[in-house]
C-alpha cells in the first residue's frame, strides 16, 4: 500500500467519465412518481412540463448502471474538481483512535458545497434544450449559489425563491447569489398564487423549503422557455452527485483504502446518495460489507421517525407524489441551524435502501453537532458546514468506539461544505444560546395528518 | 510541453522543502531596522523582546538563499497545501485574448487567504521557544483568522486586536476567530496605554491597523511568555510566503510554463513578495526577464505616490523604523473595502526592489476592481477577495492589451483569497453605492508631515 498523503487529488485524467446509477443495480426499485390527480404513475411527458427533458430521461432510467458525463460538464467540473479525499491525521491524533479517518471534502468551490455537481449538469441540459430561464428554491443557500454560478457560466436567467427567514438571516448568502446574477425573491411572496395563498393563511410566516418549491414550480410552468430545477431528493440529482462517490472510490482503489463505514448527512439525501453510490452498488452485488450511516438532525428526523409513504415534495402539494420516508409535507421544521437538512421528506432511492436494510440512520442533536464541528475545525483547520458536521459527529463517535474496542476500522465521511455563511449558528453555539429541539410524538402526528390518502 | 490541466496540484513529494530568501541574492539590501531612540540599527536582542528568536534570526538573515522548512511546518502545510495553480481557460475565452492566464489560488483554506502560510510558521517557532501566549492585530480579518487556526493547532493562547470598524462590519469574521479560540479585542481599546491615549484624542475613531499594532505590541511586551506576531511587511513573513512562489515555480517548470508577467496585489507586500521570490531571484541573477507588477488601491497608494523613507510601522510610533515606501504612519486610510491593502507602509524588500527598478507598481480604483472581480467570478466560478481582485484587474488589463496587439503573453497572478467575508463590499458594488476615493496631494502632505526626522 502506498504511503497515504494528507490530501489525495486525482489528476484530470483520473476523473470519472461516468455517473453511477444505483437504480440499475438495486434489487427492488423505489415506487414510481404518482400523479396526485389520477393516482397513476407520472409519464415522461407530464414530468417534462416541469423538468428539462434530458433530466426526466435520467430520472426514469433504471437500466444503465453507468451514464456518460458529457464533455462540457466534465470541463465545468474541472474548474473545481476533483475534490480532495483527506486523511484526517490530526483528528485521529487528537482522538487518539486506532481508526483511520477519511473525508471527501466538497467545500472548496465558491458555492461552498457539493451542490455545484448537479447545478453544472442541470443547467447544461437546460441550455442544450434551448431554455432561457430557470427557477428554483433555496433554503440554506448552497443550492441557490451553486445554481447561480452555473447559470452565470451558461448565461441563463435565474430566479431563486429563497426562504424568507434565510434571506433575513443570511444577507451575505443573498449577496453572493446576486453577484452571480441570480434574482432573489423572498418566499412566500406575492409573485405567485400559492405564495399569496400561504401569506393570506399565515401572514407572519418565515417561509419553508416546501413553500419555496411550490412558488418556483408555479413560475416555471407559467414562463416560456423556462423549467424548474431542484437541488436534492430526485433520482437525477443523486445521479449527478455520484461523481463524489466515483472520485472517492477511484482514490480509495489507488491507495488501497478499504472503508468499513461510510457516513453522510441526509437532508434531501443527494450528497449521501452520491457519496455511497458505487460502494452501495458493490454491496448490493455482494462485493463488500460496508456499513452505511445516514445522519439527520433530531429536529427533523424523517428516516428515524418518519413514515415510508407516498407524499408531496412541497408544502403547496403541487408536485407528483413520491414514495419516501417523510414527516408529512405539512410538518413544520423547527429553526434548526442546519438549514439544508430542514426538509420533511427524503430521496426515494435513499428511502428505499433504508427500508430494505442496506443502510442505517441516526439522528443527532445540534449542540452536539457544533461541539464536534468546533473540535474538528481546531484540529483539521477546515470549518465545516452545520449540515456536514452531522456526519462528522457520527464519524467521531465511531472513531471513539474504535478507541474503546481497539478496532482499527477505516471510517470515511462526506464533508459536504464549509460553514462560512453559517457563522450566526456558530455564534449562538459559541455564546451558549444554542438550544436543541426534538419534536414530540404529537408534533409528528400533526405532520403525518397531512399525508395524502392514496 | 504537456497538456495543461485546469488546475495543477503538486503532489506532497513535489512540495517545496525550502523557503526562498530574496535578500541572499539582492544586489543591494534594504536599509536595516533603526531604533528610533538611538537612531542606530536594531540588534537581534532588541528585536527578540518583541518577536520570537527564530523569527528574528530569519529577519536578519541575508546570506542563506534557501532556508529549510521544518518538518512540523511542512506537515501543517500538507493540511491545506499545495494550493492549485489554475489555468483561467474560461476567462481567456470570455476576454477572447491570445494571452494565457494563470493564477495561484491561496483561498481554499478556512482562513480564506495566503496568511496561513506565515501563521503556521510563526506559531510553530513560538511553541518551540516555549511561549504560551501571542498577540497580534487584524484589519480585514484574514491574518487574525489564520493565526487563530495555527494557535488552535499548537494550543497557544491568542489575543487579536481587531480594528474596531472591522469588528462592526464583519461580525462573522470575528465569529470564525472565536470559533478557533482566539480572543478578539476591538481596537482602540481601554486595555492598553496607547489605546487609551488614542481614544482620549479621538473618542469616535473606528481604529486603524497601525493603532491595533501598537496595542498588540504593548500587551506582548507586558505579558510573560508572550510575543507579538505580524502578518505582513517584515522580511521573515515574506520568507514564509515564498512557499507560494516556490510551488508556482515548480508547477511552471513541470508544465513548461514561462510567465512573461507576474502580478500581485500589495498592501504590506507579503503575498506579492512571496509569489515573486524565486522568479525575482532568477531575474536578479539575469536568468529571466519577467515583468513584475504590484497593484495597490488608488486610495492608499504607498508605492505609486508614497516616499521612500524611514518610518514607523504603526500609528503609536512604537516599532523600529523601517526604510520603505510610506504615506506616513499618520496617514489616515479611507474606508476602502480592500481592508488588507489599507496600510500606510510597504515591505522593505518590496520597497527596495521597486526603488531599484526591478518591479512596476500600479494603483487602481475600487469600482473598477469590483467590476473585474464580478466578471471573473461569473467566468471562473471563484469569488475573489477584494484585495486579490486588484491583481486580477491588472491581469485582465494586460490580457486585453494582448488582444489588441495579438501578443500571446503568459500572464500569472496571485489570487490570494476568497471574498466570502467581504460580501458587504460586493453588496455596495451590486447596488451601485460604492464610490472611489483618491487622496488629494494635500491629504498626502498631512501624512508625510508625520514622517520621523532622522
Amino acid at each position: 500500500m502506498a504511503n497515504i498523503p494528507y490530501k489525495i487529488y486525482l489528476s484530470e485524467e483520473e476523473m470519472p467519465k461516468y455517473w453511477y446509477n444505483m437504480k440499475a443495480v438495486m434489487k427492488e426499485l423505489p415506487g414510481p412518481f404518482i400523479n396526485p390527480a389520477t393516482h397513476k404513475p407520472c409519464t415522461a411527458e407530464e414530468l417534462s412540463q416541469v423538468f428539462c427533458s434530458d433530466l426526466v430521461e435520467q430520472e426514469l432510467n433504471t437500466t444503465d448502471q453507468h451514464i456518460e458525463i458529457p464533455e462540457e460538464i466534465r470541463n465545468f467540473y474541472k474548474m473545481y474538481r476533483p475534490s480532495p479525499l483527506v486523511r484526517a491525521y490530526c483528528l485521529e491524533k487528537l482522538l487518539d483512535t486506532p481508526a483511520e479517518i477519511y473525508y471527501k471534502f466538497e467545500g472548496t468551490n465558491t458555492s461552498g458545497s457539493h451542490k455545484l455537481n448537479s447545478a453544472a449538469a442541470q443547467v447544461y441540459y437546460a441550455k442544450k434544450q434551448g431554455l432561457t430561464n430557470l427557477t428554483t428554491e433555496t433554503g440554506a443557500g448552497q443550492w441557490g449559489t451553486a445554481l447561480a454560478m452555473a447559470c452565470a457560466y451558461y448565461q441563463i436567467a435565474l430566479i431563486v425563491y429563497m426562504v424568507k427567514v434565510s434571506v433575513e438571516q443570511k444577507p451575505y448568502r443573498k449577496a453572493v447569489i446576486e453577484t452571480y446574477g441570480g434574482e432573489i425573491i423572498p418566499s412566500p411572496s406575492n409573485t405567485t398564487e400559492v405564495g399569496r395563498k400561504i401569506l393570506a393563511e399565515n401572514p407572519g410566516t418565515g417561509g419553508s423549503l416546501g413553500c419555496a418549491i411550490s412558488e418556483a414550480i408555479e413560475v416555471a410552468m407559467k414562463t416560456e422557455n423556462c423549467r424548474y430545477v431542484l437541488g436534492s431528493v430526485l433520482d437525477h440529482v443523486l445521479l449527478h452527485q455520484s461523481i463524489i462517490g466515483e472520485e472517492t472510490k477511484t482514490a480509495c482503489e489507488k491507495y488501497g483504502i478499504q472503508p468499513d463505514i461510510i457516513i453522510g448527512c441526509v437532508g434531501g439525501g443527494s450528497n449521501f446518495g452520491g457519496l455511497i453510490a458505487p460502494f452501495m452498488g458493490d454491496k448490493i452485488m455482494g462485493r463488500n460489507n460496508i456499513d452505511f450511516i445516514g445522519v439527520e438532525p433530531a429536529s427533523c428526523p424523517s428516516l428515524t421517525r418518519g413514515k415510508y409513504a407516498y407524499d408531496f415534495g412541497d408544502t403547496g402539494k403541487t408536485t407528483p407524489l413520491m414514495k419516501m420516508y417523510t414527516l408529512g409535507s405539512g410538518f413544520l421544521p423547527s429553526p434548526n441551524h442546519a438549514g439544508g437538512l430542514r426538509y420533511h421528506g427524503m430521496s426515494p432511492i435513499v428511502s428505499k435502501l433504508y427500508h430494505d436494510g442496506y443502510l442505517e440512520a441516526r439522528a443527532v442533536e445540534q449542540t452536539k453537532v457544533f461541539e464536534a464541528a468546533t473540535t474538528f475545525a481546531r484540529a483539521e483547520g477546515t470549518l465545516p458546514a452545520p449540515e456536514s458536521a452531522h456526519a462528522l459527529k457520527v464519524a467521531m463517535d465511531e472513531a471513539l468506539k474504535c478507541k474503546e474496542t481497539g478496532e482499527k476500522k477505516t471510517i470515511l465521511f462526506g464533508l459536504t461544505g464549509t460553514g462560512y455563511f453559517d457563522m450566526s449558528a456558530y455564534m449562538s453555539y459559541n455564546d451558549g444560546t444554542m438550544t436543541d429541539y426534538i419534536p414530540s410524538d404529537e408534533d409528528l402526528e400533526k405532520g403525518f395528518a397531512t399525508l395524502p390518502k392514496i
